[in-house]
């Protein structure tokens, strides 16, 4: 195959396509920083993000704050956040107690999670899988039943820090599990950043064919560099839902060496470089971000950020 | 396009394929880094890359001082390297004096360079691309003359931080003319990391049909973060030789807003990680960037060096 024959075939498959960015800084990013950041500031920070055109943006979590006390006053910035028509408010919710906060909250999007990894969901949740599954399940009953939208959560699918490789069988037996329960859509957690091209162009081209393009995002971290590289080999094979963190910030507490969700920023602007439709407005999620770094002291990773921040 | 039949269809170019990884941190890192480092360390660190399995290594160069004093001593650091069978030690030419300097320290591999936009030029050499092109075409000549090997660098070729767009025509105008003159690989510079992915693919792909794949290597920067990205789009299309530089150390001093060549360690562990084969073991690259670091100062951006590197 020579140069140019290569070059002819494949771009094509971007051009404006419609990719959908989920926002998750304010949740899975802020929880991982040890600076606090008040609710006002909370509150801003995801009225900016869906103002710059995020239609998506996980707020908060109403995990107990014993374990993630950053997230503590979640209730409270869902109640003070001025509602954007068309933008969804998402928050993620362990059991049925963190479900009931969330409806309090005025909330109606909501995102249950579980591990694909025993180890990791055992550490993480203090459950095993089968017990994980049944939670989640009951819970996604019970917020359809009073009207809201679940999203599923599905960690270390591309390999766990406990166990190394997992099996993507079992991933797609979870996909199967919270679909049928009634998630509109499962999110595939590379929750270490274990990822590599061809792994994660495999497992996301699988659950494409399994599910559909619109059941499935793809959650990726920045740990070793790889975050963009297996954005567009899912890209690629037809994922058109990212998770990303502005800024770059956050990672998992509960696993050793990760650091950095992909950054917002750094996805946004590959995403543009390439033809793709996104709705999003780059450069004020970088002043975002900026601000973000000048008043509460979070570290962001995002190269992009680093780069066009400095400039502003 | 199912995502099954798009997954079975790419990932099979990257196995097993040998990539050549032009280690180019000492020149084109350490000439960007304030802290100064002594010769003695010089020397240390590229004996080190080459035992890390590193075959072209680019000690310095021979541009003068006035204008990179950091490079000041790469005759010295010349003279001193224990020499590796197999391994080509590099250095930066800009003119005849230049060569004469790199013969009296015994090197037979030297690179000459000029830029694709004139105004870059003109800030980086000052002179006019025919100038720079008249000047390099000599120098060539009298080095192979001499018995050396010759590479020539094409600064800014998918865009300039002072001109914007660079019409790739004319990268492939002076490509011919410098392999007409001898060299015997040209190396794609992005200066300034403006490259985006369809771009890329394109120009390397031109480059390729029109030289030869063992005639063109690819010289990224990852500025905005999309240096791996680029790196895979280059590979699809038959690129095999890339420069990068130990931890991403390094910059373009003349052009605002550059930081960071593509660090050794993000290419080696992606590289691994889709299969290829680069006969270099990535965690002693590792060692030695943390070492330069912590004896050094320097600031170091690659991303896999920040995770593993601190886990050492």
């Amino acid at each position: 195959m020579s140069g140019t024959e290569a070059a002819a075939k494949t771009p094509s498959h971007g051009a404006g396509t419609r990719i959908r960015v989920i926002e998750v800084g304010p949740r899975d990013g802020l929880q991982n920083e040890k600076v606090r950041v008040p609710a006002s500031a909370k509150v801003e920070l995801v009225e900016r993000l869906v103002d710059a055109g995020l239609r998506d943006v996980e707020l908060g979590s109403f995990v107990h704050p014993k374990w993630v006390p950053q997230m503590a006053d979640t209730a409270e910035v869902a109640r003070r956040i001025r509602r954007v028509e068309g933008a969804r408010y998402w928050a993620l919710v362990p059991n049925q107690r963190g479900l009931e906060f969330a409806v309090q909250s005025g909330l109606d999007h909501i995102a249950v999670f579980l591990s694909s990894s025993e180890t990791h969901n055992r550490k993480n949740i203090n459950r095993s899988i089968a017990e994980s599954l049944a939670t989640v399940t009951e819970v996604t009953k019970t917020a359809l039943g009073e009207g809201l939208t679940v999203r599923g959560y599905i960690s270390t699918v591309f390999g766990c820090p406990y166990e190394g490789d997992v099996d993507f069988a079992r991933v797609l037996d979870i996909g199967h599990a919270l679909l049928n329960a009634g998630v509109v859509q499962i999110s595939l957690g590379d929750t270490t950043g274990m990822g590599v091209p061809p792994q994660v162009r495999d497992g996301c081209a699988r659950a494409v064919a399994a599910f559909g393009t619109e059941q499935v995002a793809l959650h990726l971290h920045d740990t070793r560099g790889l975050g963009l590289v297996n954005a567009v080999q899912a890209l690629e094979v037809g994922i058109t839902s990212f998770d990303s963190s502005v800024g770059g910030m956050g990672g998992c507490p509960y696993a050793p060496g990760a650091s950095g969700n992909l950054g917002t920023e750094d996805l946004l602007y590959m995403l543009d470089a390439m033809g793709y439709d996104t709705g999003v407005d780059l450069e004020r999620v970088v002043a975002i971000s900026r601000d973000l770094e000048l008043e509460h002291g979070v570290t962001l990773s995002s190269k992009y950020f680093r780069y066009a921040g400095a400039r502003l």
